[in-house]
């Protein structure tokens, strides 16, 4: 009987560890999704950005399996504490790396478009900025989710602050740019939607690291601000 | 014994109950909170977008309340089949009402923004025409969750296309006075945020109506066609 137990418990726990490696997969392919479509969109490589297109039924297929694999841990298992946390903290960071997934797809969409039009002189250096800080965001919130490091998963949701920052300088740079010459407004709209894209992924690996922290300490911390967070998780 | 359990499956049942109408109550209040933003951009009253930016905090904490009361529900009823497929749909659910009540945010900002600009002659027609479906698409689909209606939950999710159509046709509109006044750009790109806000809430509005129709039926249609899912669902 015993035997049994500890048996069911390893297979159980298999099944725990398989969602999470499943979830860093995702991740990864999500963030190859980033790399690709701002690649795409600064070299102005059209093939680049259909891929990325392409590839996207990739991460929501990857998405429908996790979630029904999270469903049936629940049903068959039914966990409590911890291991439930991990199977919610799961469904939820699926749906916000399906939704990372989404805006890079835009990215490409964005790319393929401005592909054909004129290169701004200095070849989206707003969004370049933007762009790479997001990309190392996304990293270090799967990097965290995969050591369930919440100091990590703390500093990196606080740099969604400085990706808004930088997202709101690209954008009163692009409005000049459109205001200096009008012929460009159609075009610059385009790099617009792209600036938009990269901020909301920004937001979303911030959910992704509140998520972690829900894991790890039994808190739901979203809407609360970081530094209230801060206090009460790491008694600082 | 045997009354005991049915005092349990009551209380049980009670809760279900209870997190459906919660949910219900908290698509209430973002349903009030899009109208109120609107009429605020619309009238150009700015105590009225005051008023949803405050309130936003109201539909982050029924968010995270239910949330709460659906892990008690696992934790501790250990719900299987339909009954677990609830309270997911209800996790799932709330997470895009609480996406909702953050895009009425935004237009509600955008609307104190543009509270003390010139006021466009045709006063945002592109923008109500938007609005007005977007309002009526949450309020359907609540609806259809309400009643686990999924022929309506499908009507509602096709109507996310046309809302699309509206949205595309809006932006060719501010795209053109942009062009035709340069000095109305930065003015213009507030009203482009809001309709991209509203375009937004029907894109939610159709994921809800995926929840309802994998809670009725047990079939995960995220990702694919509408029509296919009319022929698998419906037998047509």
């Amino acid at each position: 009987m015993d035997q049994m137990h500890t048996h069911i418990s390893r297979q159980f726990n298999a099944e725990l560890e398989d969602i999470r490696s499943r979830v860093l997969q995702m991740g990864g392919l999500v963030e190859h999704q980033i790399e690709q479509a701002l690649e795409a969109l600064i070299k102005g490589n059209t093939e680049q950005g259909e891929a990325v297109i392409m590839n996207d039924t990739q991460v929501n297929k990857m998405e429908v399996t996790i979630d029904e694999e999270c469903n049936q841990i629940i049903a068959r298992r039914q966990p409590a504490a911890s291991d439930l946390r991990l199977v919610v903290a799961v469904i939820k960071t699926i749906t916000d790396l399906e939704r990372i997934g989404d805006e890079a797809e835009k990215i490409a969409r964005m790319a393929v478009r401005l592909a054909g039009e004129e290169r701004p002189k200095n070849n989206y250096a707003e969004i370049q900025a933007v762009g790479q800080q997001v990309c190392h965001m996304v990293h270090d919130a799967l990097d965290a989710f995969a050591r369930l490091d919440i100091e990590a998963a703390l500093r990196v949701a606080r740099e969604d602050q400085q990706v808004d920052q930088k997202y709101d300088g690209a954008m009163r740079q692009l409005i000049t740019y459109m205001m200096e010459d009008p012929r460009t407004i159609s075009r610059m709209l385009n790099v617009i939607w792209a600036a938009r894209a990269l901020e909301r992924i920004g937001d979303h690996a911030r959910n992704i690291c509140e998520y972690i922290i829900y894991l790890v300490k039994g808190k739901d911390v979203r809407h609360t601000s970081l530094d209230q967070v801060e206090k009460e998780i790491l008694g600082r």
